[in-house]
């Protein structure tokens, strides 16, 4: 790990250490409206210089130490941790804190479920204390409620369109029943791509590893799977360097409703 | 345009015209080995924050005015700026400088012919003064010159596979016939892909536009199209940002030969 980070923007600069990056973070919802029905939504991911998210689907080898412990505080400011069921499929992962220190609490792990498999007993790794909820179309619900006996409580919302949940409605749920207030999203980029162009995400996390990783079109996931309405705009807030490795931070300008 | 611009890195932080990033850039080569039969070779290009580098093939919407700024900046400190033959398909380019004050001169303007139709005629917008030499497998090298004539001049050299031309060869003559010491390149995918993979680019400049595109695989292109042979590690040299669009510039570290 190099031995310091610089807060590069917003000025002045300031040198910090590389485990302190996001550390003083205030998360503050700023899409007023919107938050009366969801909880306040950001997004973190890494990526190489050419924008990819992943090699053979693993996002694992690509961000450094500085951005583990990065994403590690991200998590510790936030209520619940989600990923879709392709990010939990690729590779075994935690959505939690390695340590929990001062009293806090291990954040809510929440898997949404698409078509398929739903490998949490495989590959979520487990926290003390940290409770896992599925969030599933009715239409699958019981089985996944059944098979994920004893080590997660399942979501039961209408689906959307095939099997997928009704987003809308689950995060309405997440924050009025289950009191999650800030969530974290860790990929992949269909569920991105779905929160994003319901104008549902509020900011992004982006890390830069410094690597060109390259790759033939199939290959290559980004950020955002799938289509969107129209081009984002965002506004970009803070800018942290380590090692190389750039950690920016945009807000998404979200229409009030 | 914003009214200013920062330098973020190296330190100090420094507060500049959005017109001067890059204006103070050294391009001192510094793989000396290699460059006894090359130029020394940089790449720009300008993405949005998924990483997609156009949208339906044309680079020109992603990028502000003060990033078109940055890249003339980069024009005006090389002696030749490449495309392939996809990039000038795509849309209708300049590849050279508005004016050229002082007494410099327009840089060379190379297109790197693969198989199929060279619209130089009818995509690359003509500076004053400005030469244009076409890259050309040796198969194709005879129709091109006549279909070209009085517009480029060809460089035939040996195809490398299919009728693609040997780059190596072609970079000795740039250097050795045309003094091309340095070299820009502004993509796309699949000429970054073969210069990086052969080792021979030696930096990358990429402008991130506070931006989210989204797209179907099929429409994701990304600063490399292609395998390449190993992760390539990359050094972050420098850092300004403007309206929220971050200039990056890394160096590739190139083994010595």
């Amino acid at each position: 790990m190099p031995e310091k980070a610089l807060r590069l923007y917003p000025l002045p600069t300031t040198e910090i250490y590389p485990t302190d990056i996001h550390t003083d973070l205030q998360i503050i919802p700023h899409n007023g409206e919107d938050l009366r029905t969801r909880p306040y939504i950001v997004s973190n991911t890494v990526a190489s210089i050419d924008g990819r998210i992943s090699v053979e689907g693993k996002a694992g080898g690509i961000g450094s130490a500085v951005d583990r412990v990065a994403m590690r505080n991200l998590r510790a400011r936030v209520d619940a941790v989600m990923v879709g069921t392709g990010t939990l499929r690729a590779e075994k992962l935690s959505l939690g804190l390695e340590a929990t220190p001062g009293g806090s609490q291990q954040p809510l792990a929440i898997i949404v479920a698409a078509s398929g498999e739903v490998p949490v007993r495989k590959n979520l790794i487990a926290h003390e204390g940290q409770e896992v909820l599925v969030i599933s179309a009715e239409a699958k619900a019981e089985a996944l409620t059944e098979e994920l006996s004893g080590i997660a409580s399942v979501l039961s919302v209408p689906s959307e369109r095939d099997d997928y949940p009704d987003l809308v409605l689950a995060l309405q749920t997440l924050k009025q029943e289950y009191r999650v207030e800030r969530l974290l999203v860790e990929g992949g980029p269909r569920l991105n791509r779905t929160l994003i162009s319901r104008g549902l995400l509020d900011e992004l996390f982006l890390t830069i590893a410094p690597k060109l990783l390259g790759g033939t079109p199939d290959q290559i996931r980004t950020i955002i799977e799938g289509s969107i309405p129209a081009p984002k705009d965002l506004s970009l807030t803070s800018i942290h360097l380590a090692g190389g490795e750039i950690f920016l931070r945009y807000y998404l300008s979200i229409p009030s409703v």
